[in-house]
């Protein structure tokens, strides 16, 4: 085995250097100078978050919640009603000099002098995190009215497309509770000032759940057995208390102790860690830590951050979990007039109390919410993925990824450039294809740069075509993390890269 | 076989009544009183869309396309560059009555009267179609230069993402010519007054791959011999003719015959169609028609639209092919001063040759792109699926869709509302599902109930436990077109619903 080591505190850019130099991450409009806020994603970016976007997708329908897809866009009134027109801003401060503009609570204050050219800043007030534009033509522009009417917003997040359509969702589900439905898709939010690469976007994509379920039934899931008993590190609030303590507890301890609110919040608490270590996110590199109250977004009565340990960027949110109460619906209730009553169809505990029980209870559903930052992830991903080692007098970068979200599955190498072995080789690189194996074939320099290439980009398998395959008809594989190759028949290759996993 | 009737000219509202009504289709921001042009997918749409933009990217990837992911958001800069702030515009005229905008190239004119309300219509100008937000906080807003600086837009197509891009691209694709790139993603057009539902949204999703060949080499496609025996129904435009007539053509003779450009242009189309055959689109419902020379968008050379007839909307576009020749890059390099430049490397014919060929040429690559709107993709699918069949004394409504696209995959029903075999079929849809299968249970209502509700969504299979199952282990599996139905053994069942393909 190679001698490792992570180098990162030596080489905090050398993850960023080859997300960009091998097509996972671009910095966009770079020809016009670039934006921040704004990243593209690369061939190979693009499989990953690909990737990574199919297993949650997965993981949630697997619970048996339904995806939709609801607009970017959405008129004024819908963000007046979610609260979002009125408290969703950040304080920000400028410079009286380079008129930089800073957000408030990144550590920047007006007392401080300017973090980019040492000015004098001043208060710039608070400014609204929504991009505005404007839906259609505007009639009668003289009138205030009739423009603010065309007033659109892109979404802060996907979950108010949910929420507005939640009867519709009440009755795909016969009317009954609880239910859960998620949403992929890109948010936005006009960031003051972002610096912080993939970690701050104005542009983003959010993969939300949202669980409606009674107000009552919040501590009963009928799940929760399932996850009582898996620990957790947790970082509760304290209330004027000596400072926050991590915790590790149980998630049956930290609801039982009222850490935790309900089951629900418990129950997807536990959800998360499990999605989150299923992609590759290392759990000794993970902690849940609650918000203090005067950190909830204007919706929330609990929160939690699931926290990722980045080593250039420290503890950052990866993904969070809201109990959003009846906030929402209740909202939307009251500012469009509609109804987001559910008539709850009591339990019928036995045949014989079928005439007693005719009494239907009107409620408006509680939200558990989970919400993950894809990006974040993605950064996340390849920060502790990411390894540098010494294979003999060599350096070798590697990317571990896990099998389920690796972007290149499989590399085709033929030995030696020669016709006859490249033949063969692009022969079995199609066929790989036909069977929908990611596989890309290589056959420029020598095998052992071809392998570092694949290494770089987290490829787990190389498959070399040499002589003895046009003898005998088997070829090496060589794994990514141990370098180990072995001989293994043709019809056996696809076989020896699923059982190992993904 | 049941009688079977389309029903379509009876039936026009019945597909959209059904969409709504089952979860396909939803208009967005009902409770706050919509807004045209807009909409949502509800679980089952959203699953339909998933599946459809599945294929695509499949059937792309096995051209050996990468996929990328780019903003929705750019700044001001690119689409002047692009040319969508200059000519993206349509003509629009307004009621002096009612106020209400029209486009022109709708059927309405000045000289008619308003079809809203009978008054009388004005010019009103040209519209830009594109969505305008702002960038972060506009530095000294006081001058109009700076505010001009933080404009940014709603991309009208995700292409000039790709554009953008296309020096790293080519480096990823180790400078050669030709790659294809592949991006799908949401695009905005802010149209003047959206009346078609799925057919003219000013928010919807393209899936666009752009293909970068040399000018020389687009009559010399290495794969053509495979398509160029493909007859097409083609109808060109006619120079001065004496109008348009539909020309049945074998791909190969419309390219010798110079009706359609070049080999890349004519292998594409051939693509095109391959892929809406695919999904289901019915052939003898697509034609192949190309754009007179005013109708095409500013940066095209020649542009082919594949259209679909649809009962209710006629012929409408759901595909385009264009030739964009150098447009697009020559553009964003003047604009951004940068190199859009490939060093061809000559191909050398023998070894021999080797030290002969020395000179490199330089070279603007050409685009050729075909471009999806997976909407009204989805449109044509749900239009041409939908059956209305007699079956006895009832009627059933049944979406015929292919097995590949279709939401739910299967269904699990107890045949009468028991325990015994309730718990059974539970077992049976937890199988199904833990297999990775897409599968609904339902015991309520009768089981030909429970069959129409299925068919009415597309539904391929049913599989009822009943008592027997109980005995022997088999269960019926029902399939929906034929209504037939088998018993076969449930460790039979998931391979019989695959062997029928998909």
């Amino acid at each position: 085995m190679a001698s490792v080591s992570k180098g990162k505190e030596a080489g905090k850019d050398k993850i960023a250097e080859l997300a960009r130099r091998r097509g996972f991450l671009w910095s966009a409009f770079e020809i016009y100078g670039g934006a921040s806020g704004f990243y593209d994603y690369g061939p190979l970016g693009a499989l990953l978050k690909r990737k990574v976007e199919e297993v949650w997708r997965d993981f949630y329908s697997r619970e048996g919640f339904y995806e939709i897809e609801t607009t970017n866009i959405g008129p004024r009134r819908v963000f007046e009603a979610s609260g979002h027109l009125g408290s969703f801003t950040d304080r920000a401060v400028v410079c009286k000099h380079c008129k930089s503009f800073f957000r408030v609570d990144e550590g920047v204050d007006v007392s401080e002098p300017c973090p980019e050219c040492g000015g004098e800043l001043e208060e710039a007030g608070e400014f609204n995190l929504m991009f505005q534009t404007r839906i259609g033509v505007p009639k009668g522009e003289i009138e205030g009215r009739a423009q603010k009417k065309s007033e659109g917003y892109l979404r802060p997040e996907t979950a108010q497309g949910i929420f507005l359509n939640f009867q519709r969702l009440l009755r795909f589900n016969r009317d009954k509770l609880p239910f859960g439905i998620i949403q992929i898709g890109k948010a936005y939010r006009n960031e003051i000032s972002p610096r912080k690469s993939l970690i701050r976007l104005r542009e983003f994509t959010l993969a939300e759940a949202e669980v409606f379920v009674g107000s009552r039934e919040k501590n009963n899931h009928p799940r929760f057995g399932e996850v009582k008993d898996k620990k957790l590190r947790l970082i509760p609030r304290e209330e004027g208390g000596e400072g926050e303590k991590e915790k590790e507890k149980t998630i049956g301890d930290a609801v039982r102790t009222g850490i935790i609110a309900n089951e629900y919040l418990g129950y997807h608490i536990a959800k998360v860690e499990e999605f989150l270590d299923a992609i590759g996110i290392p759990m000794d590199k993970l902690r849940f830590r609650q918000h203090h109250r005067e950190e909830m977004a204007h919706y929330a009565r609990d929160c939690w951050d699931a926290e990722f340990f980045s080593e250039r960027y420290g503890w950052v949110e990866i993904a969070g979990m809201a109990d959003r109460g009846d906030y929402d619906l209740s909202a939307h209730a009251s500012h469009s007039n509609t109804d987001m009553i559910v008539h709850l169809q009591p339990q019928v505990q036995g045949e014989a109390d079928k005439d007693k029980v005719k009494v239907k209870t009107k409620i408006i559903p509680h939200v558990i919410e989970p919400s993950y930052g894809i990006d974040r992830i993605i950064y996340a991903l390849l920060e502790s993925a990411f390894y540098e080692e010494q294979v003999g007098k060599e350096k070798r970068n590697v990317l571990r990824f896990k099998n389920e979200i690796t972007p290149i599955r499989a590399a085709v190498f033929p030995l030696i450039n020669r016709d006859e072995l490249k033949k063969r080789a692009r022969q079995m690189f199609q066929k790989l294809r036909d069977e929908g194996i990611l596989v890309e074939y290589d056959d420029s320099g020598s095998i052992g740069r071809r392998y570092r290439r694949q290494d770089e980009i987290g490829t787990p398998y190389c498959v070399t075509i040499d002589y003895e395959t046009l003898e005998n008809d088997t070829v090496t594989v060589r794994e990514r993390d141990t370098m180990k190759q072995v001989r293994v028949p043709v019809a056996e290759v696809k076989a020896t890269m699923i059982l190992s996993g993904g």
